[in-house]
């Protein structure tokens, strides 16, 4: 339609999650419109990303720093270490602003199906810190799947000859999520076994 | 979260038509994970669209060539102009590979809510073309919208001097749109008044 450019440009968009084919096109003409004001500035802040962000050797997390800002922030407990699968996980976690202390980010759970196993986990940096001492609880922070939850298993296991606490966060109804008859079997048995008394 | 560049990016890439701030972020992470072979050649394909793509001045049309290559085609009949609102309309009546003619984008409609007025359509080159001569028809595909029909009708009455036929495309039920009660009203008056007879 508009040349080997333009198609290059759509099939590269529509590769981004959250955009198809049809609303690469859109996002296509919308840059394209304004190449100066819209265009150009995107694909400077990807160089310019690209060029900065590194993993943090730490923790997991991307940063423009190595460590990154969450591990080398004083204000934050270094004592209590929360375990995420991936950087979106520890975004959300940081945006609801729940955590106050560090994180370790596995990149992934054990899968079969993946084929993820063990070694494929970013585990080594959390083993190195809990050996150092000063860790007095780890958090695992998994997704409620199999996987996560093979994860957690495999990781209390790991975790075991620390001495060190290790919890996972609850399971149940989420806040919000409306009526009890629209959630998963999976996730009403877990909210009645995590059932609290009203002292 | 990961510092200035990548608040910068998630930013720029909200701003996309069909991405918002949370998809957004699913989508620079997944560029942020594969720097190399994801963001910079979406990056660079950007950038190289910025610099090639133009408005072809005959049609409006976005190629890396003025005139584009649909008004450069010698194949396509110069005789047969299809007028549409956006770039978008002209690739999704190209996708379809309906007309064999040439296009006229109009950039827009006529919209007293916009301020668009009908010194801000791209119509000139049309005239031009129309006084050049050989323009067998015009035809009118404008959305079935309050502000496409009053385009319409002000283009069929600024053609009329041309003596050249004028028509819009045929309104009536989306062909696999389904059962008829799912239609607004608007397109059941059309669709019956544009009834045909079996023959």
């Amino acid at each position: 339609m508009g040349g080997a450019d333009i198609e290059r440009l759509i099939a590269l968009l529509a590769r981004l999650p959250g955009l198809g084919p049809r609303s690469a096109r859109r996002a296509a003409l919308a840059l394209l419109r304004q190449p100066q004001t819209r265009m150009l500035p995107l694909a400077q802040a990807m160089e310019q990303a690209a060029r900065t962000v590194r993993t943090c050797s730490t923790c997991g997390n991307l940063d423009t720093h190595d460590p990154c800002g969450i591990c080398t922030d004083s204000a934050r407990d270094r004592g209590l270490v929360c375990v995420v699968e991936t950087v979106g996980d520890l975004w959300a976690l940081e945006r609801a602003g729940v955590h106050r202390g560090v994180y370790q980010v596995l990149g992934g759970t054990l899968s079969a199906l993946s084929g993820t196993g063990p070694d494929d986990l970013n585990l080594a940096p959390l083993l190195a810190r809990l050996e150092e001492g000063g860790v007095r609880e780890v958090i695992l922070a998994l997704g409620a799947t199999v996987e996560g939850a093979a994860t957690a298993h495999w990781l209390q296991d790991r975790l075991a000859g620390f001495d060190v606490p290790v919890s996972r966060v609850g399971q149940g109804v989420p806040m919000g999520g409306g009526a009890l008859d629209v959630l998963d079997d999976g996730t009403l048995a877990a909210a009645l076994t995590a059932r609290k008394i009203y002292s």
